[in-house]
C-alpha cells in the first residue's frame, strides 16, 4: 500500500525559458528512516532553481520525495541526493535543496545544497 | 527497516494515584496512509488522560503510534482506534485523544474521541 | 471548467456511533459571490460536527462548498444554508457551521450557526 | 455574475517620475483554476515595480487579476503570463511578479518572475 | 470630502428569525477625536449580536463608525453610544459592543459593554 | 476640532552631524481620504533618515502626518509628497519614506520612495 | 524631574451606570524598586472593572502608577495595594488587578487580586 | 560548583490573607536528568497558587528547583514531588504544577496536578 | 534607594582577540526621562560589538544603563551618548548601539549609530 | 549520572566533498554554569559549518555539549571554544557558532564567532 521506492521523475517545457525566474517547491511532510536505527525522520524539503530547458513535473516530484518513505538514509547524503537525481532530470541553469529536519535528542539540523549560484 | 506494526502498549504503575491529575502526550509526527489512494496522511495526535492504577509508558506509545505507518485508515475511525487500545491497556479514570490532520485538497480535518468525563 | 453548482454531499456510516465525539472539517480556501456587486467573497468556512448515524465523506464536502464559487450569496444567508443542507445531509447530534469572511472596507465579519446544542 | 475573463489594464501619470521608487501591490484573494483537473488553485500574487511614464491602476488591477477566476493555468505559466501583461501596459523601468501557491498534496509553490533588474 | 457625520443604519431582514446564531463585525480602521486635546483617537471596534428580526446591513455599519472620524468622544462613552444606536436601530436578541484603543502614554484600554445576556 | 491641516515641520540641531547614524520614526496611525470616493484610508508611514545640520522634531511631524486626516491624496503622490516636503525642512545627508496602506478589495499596496542612497 | 510618588487618582461620573460594563486599561510600562536589592523590576500591570457611580480618569491613573517608579515594594504587596487604592477611589462593583512581572533568575511572576466577584 | 540537591523553601507571611488571589511563578528554565538513560530533560514549570498564611519566597523556589539539576526523576513523579513539597511548605489554599517538558522522540509531554479545587 | 547615576564601565581581557568575533547585548528593560516634560521613556538598547583588547562585563554595562532611569535625555542624545561612553571603555574594532522607544503619541522611534564599520 | 564532562567529537567522511554545501546543527538545550556565582546558565548554540573531509557526527556532538552541564565558564569564552574544539576535530572549509544566551538582570546575550569566510 506505500508507494514505489524509486519514481520516475516527470518533466514538462519551460513555459518561459528566455527569463531567468525562479520555481520553489517546499515539501512540507517528507518523512525517511534513520539508517542506523531504523526509527521515522521527518523533515521540510525545499527545492529552489532557475528552470533551463525543463521544468520538475510537481506530482512527479512528491512521488520522489515519497520513494524515500521507508529508506534509511542520513541527512547529509540525502540532500545532496536529491539535489543530483533533480539536477539530471531537468538540467537547471541553477538549484539549491535545503532540508529542515525537525528535534532528536534536543538538537534539529538543516543542510543546504546548491548546484549553479543559486 | 520499520517498526512492527503492532506493537505492545507498555505499561507503569501510577506514582500518585490518589490524586486525579493529567498527563499529556502530543506526538507531533505521526503518519499512516489513505486507505483509499494509498496516499500519506499526517497529523499530531494529542493524548489526555487522568491515569487511575496505570500509565502509559512513553517510549511504548511511540512505538504503537509508529505501527499505523504503513497502515490505511480514515480520520474517523483511526482516532477511535487509538482511543479504545489505550482504554483497554490502562483503563484511565478518563482520556481524549485528538488527532489534527493537515491540509487535503484546502481542508484540514481534527477528530477528538473522549472516554470518561475527560 | 468549474465544478457542478449544486453537487450531492455523500455519508459513511459513523464507525463508532456509541460515542459523542467531535469532527471538525475546516475549509482554507472557500469563495462565493457578492450578490450585490458580483464582486468575489473570500472565507474560512468551519463544519464542527457530532455525527449519529452517519459521516459527511470529505471529498463530497469539498465539492459542496465549489459550487458556491459562481453564486451570489449574503453572509448571513450562506451559514444557514450550509447547516441546512448538512442536517438534512447526515442528521448529526449536533453540528455549528463558522463563517469568517475577509476584510471588505475595513471590516472582516463572522457568522456562527448551530443546529442542537453544540 | 462573475468578471469579464479579460478586463484592460488601465493606467495613470507617474506622479514622480524624477524618482526611482517602488511600488507593491499585494493581491490576497487571487484563485484561478488547474488546466488539468479543474480543481480551484489558490494564490496571494505579489507586484512590485518601479514606474516609468505610467503606473497601473489599482481598480483595475483588481479587475484584471479577478479575470483569471474560471481560467485554466498553470504555476509556471501564469506568473509569466501576469509578468508580460503588466509590462506591455506600463513598461515599468523595473518589475518582479511573485505568485504563492497554497499547499497541494503537502507541497506550496512560490514562482517569482522578473523583467529589468528589479 | 469627508462623510455625513450621522448617517442612517440601515437593516435587513434576518434570513434564519428561527435559530439563535451569532453575527460579528471587527471594524479594523475606527478613529475618532479626544474630546479634550482634539487629538485623533484610533481603535477596532467589535460589534457581537444575535439578531431577532433584523440585521445591521454592513455598509451603513461601517458609514456609521466613520460618522465619529471628526466628533470628540470619550471611550467609555462611544462605546455605549454605539450599543444604544444599533440596539434602538435592530433591537437584537443580544449584543456586544468591545472597543479596543490603541497605546495613549504606554496604556492602552478595552471597553466592552452588552445588552441581553450576549 | 481636528488639527490645522498645513502644520509646520519644526526642526532642532542634530546633536552628533559628525556621524552618519540612522532614525527611524514609524508613525502607527495615519489616514487620509481617497480622493475619488471620499472613503478613509489608513497606513503605517515610516520615516527613515541620516540626519546633516538638522533632525526633525517628533511632535511637530505628529502634526504634520496628521494635517493629511481631512484631504484626498492618492499613495503614490502621498509618499512623494512627504519626501518632498522633509527633505526641505532638514535637507537630510539620506532619507527614505515607506507607506504601507491597508487592504482595499483584497489588495494592500507598499510605496517606498528615497532621497539621496539611503 | 520624576513625577510625585503620591499623586492623587481622579474620577469622572460613569456615564452609562444602568449597565454592567467592563473597562480594561493595561499599562504597558510598569516600573518600581526591588526592596531588598534596590535593583528596578518591571511589570505590566492590567486593571480590569465594572463602575459603579465613579470611573478612573485615564491620565491620574498613568500618574498614579509613576508614583510607584522609586519605591521598594514586593510583587504580592504591589497588587494587592493597588486593587486597595483603586477600590477606595472609585468603590467599583467589581475590579481585577494583574501584574505581571518580568523574568528574573530564569523565573517570571504573575500575581492576580479581584475584589468583589470580577 | 552545582547547588545543593536538597535546598529549603523559605517562606514569608502572606500580606493579603483577607483575599482569595493567584500567583503564578513560572520557571522557564528548569533541568532534569532521565532515571533511565541519564539524559537531561528540559521543561517549564508554572506553579500557581492561593496561599493561605504563608507564601513561598521567589529565590529559595528556584534554588529548591535547581535541586533537580544532576537528579534522575520520570516527569510524573516529578511534579506530584513538586506539588507534595510545596504543600508541605506553605499549606496553601489550592495549588497546580505544571511541567512542560520538551520535545523527546517527536513527542513532548505535559503534567498538571493539583492540590484544593485550584 | 536607586542606582548611582553614573557607575563605571568595568572591563575584562578579550579571550579571543586573534579572531573578529560578535558580541550582542540586548537591554529589555531601558529607562530614562523625558528632558522636556519629565514623563518616563521606555526602550530597548541592543549593544553590538567587536573587541579589540577588551570586552566589557555585563554587569557593569546593566548598571551603566540603569544610570539613565532618572535622568533627562532627548532620544538622539541618548544613543550617541552610549555609543561614546562605550566607545571609551573598550576601545572596540566596531560598535553600533541601537534605540527602539515604545510608542508615544502613535509613534516610535529607533536610533542607530555606529563606530567603525560594525 | 551525568555524562563525561569530556566526550570525544567523532566524525565521519563527507559524503560530497566535491560541493561547498552548509550543514546547521541548533542545540535548543544547552546549559553550563556561571563561573562567578556557580548559578545554570541556559542558552542555544547553533553551529554551521561547510565540511571538507569530515563532518561531525550529531550524537557526539550533543555528548560534547552535555560535558559543559556541571562546568563553569563565561559566555564570549565558551563560544570562542567550541569553535576552537570543532576546527580541530573536523577542519572545516568554514564555521560559525552562534550562543543566544537568556535573559538575567533584564539582558540577553549572544556571541557570535567564525573560523574561515563562514
Amino acid at each position: 500500500m506505500t508507494a514505489d521506492p524509486s519514481p520516475t521523475l516527470e518533466t514538462f517545457e519551460n513555459p518561459a525559458p528566455e527569463r531567468d525566474y525562479e520555481i520553489v517547491h517546499t515539501a512540507h511532510e517528507f518523512t525517511s528512516l534513520c539508517p542506523v536505527t531504523g526509527q521515522p525522520d521527518f523533515a521540510t524539503i525545499v527545492v529552489t532553481y532557475v528552470a533551463d530547458r525543463l521544468c520538475v513535473e510537481l506530482k512527479s516530484l512528491k512521488l520522489y520525495l515519497q520513494g524515500y518513505r521507508q529508506r534509511g538514509v542520513f541527512y547529509e547524503a540525502l540532500v545532496n541526493q536529491i539535489l543530483d537525481d533533480l539536477v539530471l532530470a531537468i538540467a537547471p541553469r541553477r538549484m539549491e535543496i535545503r532540508g529542515e529536519f525537525t528535534v532528536r535528542g534536543g538538537m534539529s539540523t538543516v543542510v543546504i545544497a546548491r548546484s549553479g549560484n543559486a
